[in-house]
């Protein structure tokens, strides 16, 4: 049986010193597991960050690493890492309920690719997260593990509060607009956009393919590279083919010069809390030198607009019909995004899906003068309304034009609440991305405080 | 100077014949692009074949490929070869018209990478033949070279016409519902739509890039595995990803076993032509138990509806603009589509394109039992009408399936004119769909005529 071994307690530590402890056989999967679940039982009732999670397959999952492990078998770089799937991801064995009441008692047959690999590379897949309804903005139940009166952001609210809770040391989300980076601010976890096309969703909930992406919660950079076991192509899902894996030997790299950063004012600027602009004005004095001030192309300025009707077309033509089912089940949000969808022209539909290529093409200047963008993750803290996911605007270019993107939590709103900063980097430079951001904290924590 | 040495008018040779005795000698490229020159001279006036050719450009094209050859430098597999480009395909030192008043004038400064592939495999690029207005079917100048008061066809109407015509041995079309395999039918050539992906379609007029297919018309069918030459994949069109190429080893071989040919009906094959349909009985005998008359999935009733939306969404998406420019210079027919084109809505757009996949998926079990699809590529003959290209209705399910299609002149109608029997293979077989006709064309000239 699997021995338990004190160093602390298991569920705080992040994924890499877990997936190390568990390699080294200090910990057993199901020690780990069990600490999880604890966590989880103590925890849940106050966060609701979980749909559905599975006791008895969990640990079923975790005796049976432990048996490869002692059966001298290959280990996966996540053997034994506890791991939250987004309710909108497929997972064998459990439902997928997609945040909607329409999908009550739906269990798909298979895995999600994105879960296969994980169970793959050795996670153990606990359960499956809060999702607000069907991705988009209409809540669900959970609350921000910081102060329960305030949203833990949306849509992959779950994932992100299980993260900042010590329920899992990782998880997994999606982003169609700002569904990774916003939560990830708000509860002050790491998060992380990979660039589009990268992580396959075939058995994710399909909203907006254009835009869809599968993006990462961890407590550290270093966890955020062992997602590269997700990442690849696949044939399955057509739009997915980019390779930017393995991350780690460039991600977890010493910067070759000092990186230059740019802080891109966006469009939105006035929509910045006064305590986020203040933080941003003392990261400046950080980067010094390495940090410019910029201003984006004025084309970003319709960004918004693009997604909006990239967005609202394809969720109508791929999710209307839970609205045929039974509207009485929908959220008025939904509706109106419906709604907004059905009135949308083919033409006007392309014109937007054209800009993609064009945006990324009008910012090949400024990667090739700095190695990121420097950009809020959001306007400011979670907001205190349970009512409202917050506003994904700080996310919304990034999305649109599928750049990696990846938000720490370096600073902290009026009311101690954590704001996430945001580094976007060039489409496909993933590990380089990873790389600055590392450097990045190490500037922000001169004390060598390991993140 | 160029030896001209009589083997017969080169200008009715096939491409494989010529590429041969360029290679060996026989011919110089000079006396093959001067007899082409003289046939287009001599023709030229009653057939208008050609938006534009250049005959100083031509020669110095064949001087040049001459003094490689002296040289002892590579020789590409059109080495010496003179070929047709539909003027909606960009090349450098010649005008792009799109076959509209409005783009009078208009020189590209860059070959379309098929240009660039064919000039690269020794092709001597003649000149630019006529399309329909902006690859629709509002008609230009040419006649049929069969009988001059019917259609050639169309978009690629000069394409086809040229290669009938004796003008030249080998040219390049693209089609988006029937404009290579339909003009092929009317003027009695070979026509061959590769799989959608195939050929990149960067510098060539963007109109459906959903459906939009970059083709070949030639007198043979090794004529058209030379085509490979211009095939795979290509960066600049994220489209164009799949690699069917070098065709010659499998296309030029004998099939392994007897093959087995589905004769598909149609939903539309009471637009058929009495003769076109006694012709069908005929194959039907000539096939014996290896032809098997099969009915499409019902869903294919839908098929030109679906490719009816894509087109006019996208085809008023990227050509609007010439509307917008100047109205009274463009066709009644071209309104038409735009005024259809503004009228679709996003989600039906994206409803039609979802068709894709599904109708491709629909096709697999029938590709398991069946080397190849045959069906007719036109109605019948050519209409004696030159206000028409005809109607493509036989090639749009498969244009919207993106397979691959190759048309063989093999039938005639009531008044003797050509009329093309169509093979239609599975996805990226390409090679194994032209060493099915090969061995069909065998079948049906049982004398061992070479074609």
């Amino acid at each position: 049986m699997a021995e338990r071994v004190e160093i602390g307690d298991p569920s705080t530590l992040t994924a890499t010193a877990l997936a190390g402890h568990l390699a080294d056989g200090v910990l057993t999967a199901e020690a780990v597991t069990r600490a999880c679940l604890e966590r989880i039982e103590a925890s849940e009732p106050d966060i609701q960050a979980w749909a559905h999670y599975d006791e008895r397959l969990a640990i079923m999952q975790a005796k049976e690493a432990d048996r490869r492990r002692a059966q001298g078998l290959p280990l996966g770089p996540l053997h034994g890492v506890p791991v939250g799937l987004k309710d909108i991801i497929d997972a064998r064995g459990l439902p997928t309920h997609n945040g909607t009441p329409l999908d009550a008692g739906h269990r798909p047959l298979e895995d999600a690719t994105v879960t296969q690999r994980l169970r793959n590379a050795g996670a153990i897949i606990v359960g499956k997260t809060v999702t607000s309804e069907l991705a988009y903005f209409h809540p669900g139940a959970t609350k921000n593990p910081h102060d329960p009166t305030r949203t833990p952001g949306g849509s992959s609210s779950g994932s992100a509060a299980a993260v900042a809770a010590g329920m899992v040391p990782f998880a997994v989300g999606t982003q169609t607009n700002g569904s990774v980076i916003r939560p990830a601010s708000f509860c002050g976890v790491v998060g992380y956009k990979p660039s589009y096309g990268t992580v396959p969703r075939t058995g994710v909930l399909k909203a907006a393919p254009s835009l869809d992406h599968v993006g990462f919660f961890a407590r550290s950079i270093d966890d955020i590279t062992l997602a590269a076991a997700a990442m690849g192509p696949d044939d399955e899902d057509r739009d997915c083919d980019l390779n930017v894996g393995p991350l780690q030997p460039i991600a977890q790299s010493t910067p070759p010069v000092t990186p230059d950063i740019a802080m891109v004012h966006t469009p939105f600027s006035e929509r910045l809390e006064p305590e986020t602009r203040a933080g941003f004005a003392e990261l400046v004095d950080v980067l010094g030198e390495h940090g410019t001030e910029t201003e984006l192309p004025e084309l970003f300025g319709r960004g918004a607009g693009w997604l909006a009707t990239i967005m609202a077309s394809e969720m109508t033509r791929n999710l209307g019909h839970y609205l045929d089912r039974d509207a009485s089940q929908i959220s008025d949000a939904f509706k109106a995004l419906m709604d907004q969808g059905q009135g949308i022209r083919a033409v006007d539909y392309l014109a937007a899906r054209d800009m993609q290529p064009v945006l990324l093409e009008a910012l090949e200047p400024l990667f090739e003068r700095f190695d990121a963008i420097i950009t809020p993750a959001a306007p400011g803290e979670a907001p205190a309304d349970l009512t409202t996911t917050g506003d994904p605007i700080f996310c919304t270019l990034w999305t649109l034009c599928g750049l990696p993107a990846v938000t720490l939590p370096l600073l902290s709103g009026r009311n101690g609440m954590p704001v996430g900063v945001q580094l976007v980097g060039a489409y496909g430079q993933d590990a380089q991305l990873l790389r600055t951001a590392r450097w990045l904290l190490a500037q922000c924590q001169p004390d060598g405080e390991e993140t």
